[in-house]
């Protein structure tokens, strides 16, 4: 018998009505013979209604009380599911993070998966029931309830076909798979067949939103075959898998973009390698997440570094590097946001050097003012005014042939 | 130090305003130098907002997924009060029923406490935190998140200060205290400065509403001393207390009333002791609470009998008894909705044999049909037509010389 572990994201999940009809995807899937192991977000607007409750109460909300909150928005999730899926005469178990055994580190409110005690759930799946799980949150050692951050049910799911050794992985979202560019940003921009796991996660990176990055990297160490599909369209989706098992190498896959960029330039820093361990410890000593950096002479004896964030930790980055200015002994600390980041994406790159030139090309034509590029064997970034990046999608779209003829369904 | 467990209902947090002012009561408490577990219930209305939902679903919802979905409305109060408390500068730590260790039988809807392990709560409270405790929640053995039923937050406040030996126990409430009788129904009710366990139990038993039977029932056991008081109002409230303790001893102490009586009759049961004990059995089995129960000779060779349930199982008690009519050998069921149970209760009614026949002749004046009777040592009571609740509730309160000249504040 087949394992087959399904995300459905909030909006699958936003009303009774389509609770129901997400009971209808999965019981369709348990009746092909498989078992099924279900995960499930928040409904639709909850996350948001309950982070304005708390906003109520306080500026900035402690973590772990966020985490005591949001987490109950998938419990109701799961146990909707539940009824729904029983009211078809399935038998469902819903089951909350720690009840399914997922265990986590204690870092509230994004925590990483470091284990699954999977006993429960192959007891249930032993019964013949169908598995609810509510994604996003686990348990702490210590007991406390953790979340693993925006996009987490996403790990959820792919963690729970690890650790089951699922056949699949199958994440139910509003589109219907993985375009060449966002849809929005660039209208002709077509679906995916398949793309690889070291592609989708420089696009889950990059920004392109359908999959959550940490998901796409749990996909890949554990080759969990994933595919990403629509909830209501019934249609093939995109087929996230190990590159040699692909039909074609394309040169450029896709094009993503990232709106919420803020870029930190710290000059003058003494030149010495222990100056940038310093401050890039301590900015992840408080968990903030540097994307971009790039460094060049400030003169002889010290030096330039410029990096990006994103945007909702841009404060509290400058916050950190301002307590620390002694320690550090820079010069001065100038910080820049309404920054976009756009990347052109493909495993076919690594052996065709014209890309980069392509790209600066096609930008500067379009008259885009490029502020940071950063290069890997697969992509190539570029930092941008934010007003400039729909301009920028559609014009890197359509230079590297990605444009299509006919409009393809979204979702 | 002294250890107080508070308990808040749904209508004292029913919004951030209201859950900032349990915060002030809380922190007043903690100021005084006390160590502080508090339990809180769900917010308003969400109870019925989540029931509302499941509702859409399924007419039936399931047990155990009603008790996953319910629990995240306490789960949602613990977070923001301690975040409440917080902003004030307080250490407050949020526990789901599963964290604060407490363990329940396995019956979803209607579990009960079968013990606590209070070693993470006397952790939390070392350290000097107020432990802010989801009421109405458990687990249980397997693993299960369960609830104890309507009104059961102030069962896991009792069975809290019962578990860490508390000092005292506080049940914040939308009213005052206990009252002579619900000043909706009488409006010259007035509040009692104490009551005994016994006569509160009588009380709550018998619908009076402002504290869960269990409840009372477990501080009765655990000498528990309770005050029942207002959140908003500064006013003293009425403790709850061992009999020997109290001041006086009223002939009658109170009113109650319950409007949600059903009576069903069984007749022609074989005149067998097994017969009653089959029938009630049954309803045992599913879990049907049964209240005044009176047997009487049909014929020689068969019995009838009558009794009441809550008009919420009426439809189940009949189901189960027709299910079982070959078995149980009855003649006919007859059954009667739309009624109500008016009580007198007293400790001091013992020794005092008028109380009855003064009962049944105000009722009897006040034109009220009297369907059933039943008594104990400290209370008698009868059910009568629901449209004639009010009107008895009135009578009785006045015959009894429970009126008060001015009407006191409710809450």
């Amino acid at each position: 018998m087949r394992l087959v572990v399904q995300k459905f994201g909030g909006s699958s999940v936003s009303s009774v009505e389509h609770i129901r009809m997400v009971a209808q995807r999965v019981a369709q899937t348990y009746a092909q013979g498989n078992q099924c192991v279900v995960t499930v977000s928040a409904m639709g607007k909850t996350t948001d209604q309950l982070v304005s409750l708390a906003g109520e109460l306080s500026d900035h909300p402690p973590q772990r009380e966020m985490d005591v909150l949001l987490t109950t928005g998938e419990q109701v999730s799961i146990a909707l599911l539940s009824m729904a899926l029983q009211e078809k005469g399935l038998k469902a178990h819903p089951m909350t993070g720690w009840q399914a055994g997922i265990q986590t580190s204690p870092i509230h409110g994004r925590a990483r998966i470091e284990g699954i005690d999977t006993q429960r759930i192959r007891h249930c799946l032993e019964q013949d029931e169908i598995v609810v799980v509510a994604g996003f949150q686990g348990v702490s050692e210590e007991g406390e309830i953790t979340t693993l951050g925006r996009g987490g049910s996403d790990t959820t799911a792919v963690a729970l076909a690890a650790a089951l050794r699922a056949d699949r992985c199958e994440i139910y979202t509003d589109v219907t798979g993985v375009f060449t560019a966002d849809p929005r940003m660039a209208p002709l921009a077509g679906k995916l067949q398949e793309i690889s796991f070291e592609e989708m996660l420089e696009l889950a990176n990059l920004g392109a939103g359908v999959l959550h990055p940490r998901s796409v990297e749990c996909a890949m160490i554990h080759k969990v075959p994933l595919v990403v599909r629509s909830s209501f369209v019934d249609e093939e989706g995109t087929w996230v898998k190990e590159a040699e098992k692909m039909k074609e190498e394309l040169n450029v896959r896709g094009i993503a973009h990232d709106l919420h960029v803020a870029r930190i330039k710290v000059l003058g820093l003494p030149n010495q390698s222990q100056a940038l361990t310093k401050l890039f410890s301590k900015l992840a000593d408080h968990h903030i997440n540097v994307d971009m950096i790039v460094t060049s002479e400030h003169d002889d004896e010290r030096i330039d570094v410029a990096f990006s964030v994103h945007e909702d930790e841009w404060k509290q980055a400058c916050g950190v590097i301002e307590s620390c200015a002694t320690e550090l002994d820079y010069i001065k600390v100038l910080s820049e946001t309404n920054l976009a980041k756009v990347s052109v994406v493909g495993a076919g790159m690594v052996t065709n050097p014209g890309v980069a030139a392509k790209m600066f090309t096609s930008l500067s034509d379009a008259g885009v003012r490029i502020k940071m590029v950063s290069t890997s064997e697969i992509k190539i970034s570029c930092v941008i005014p934010w007003d400039q990046a729909k301009d920028a999608v559609q014009e890197l779209h359509s230079a590297f042939g990605l444009d299509v003829k006919e409009k393809a369904s979204v979702g």
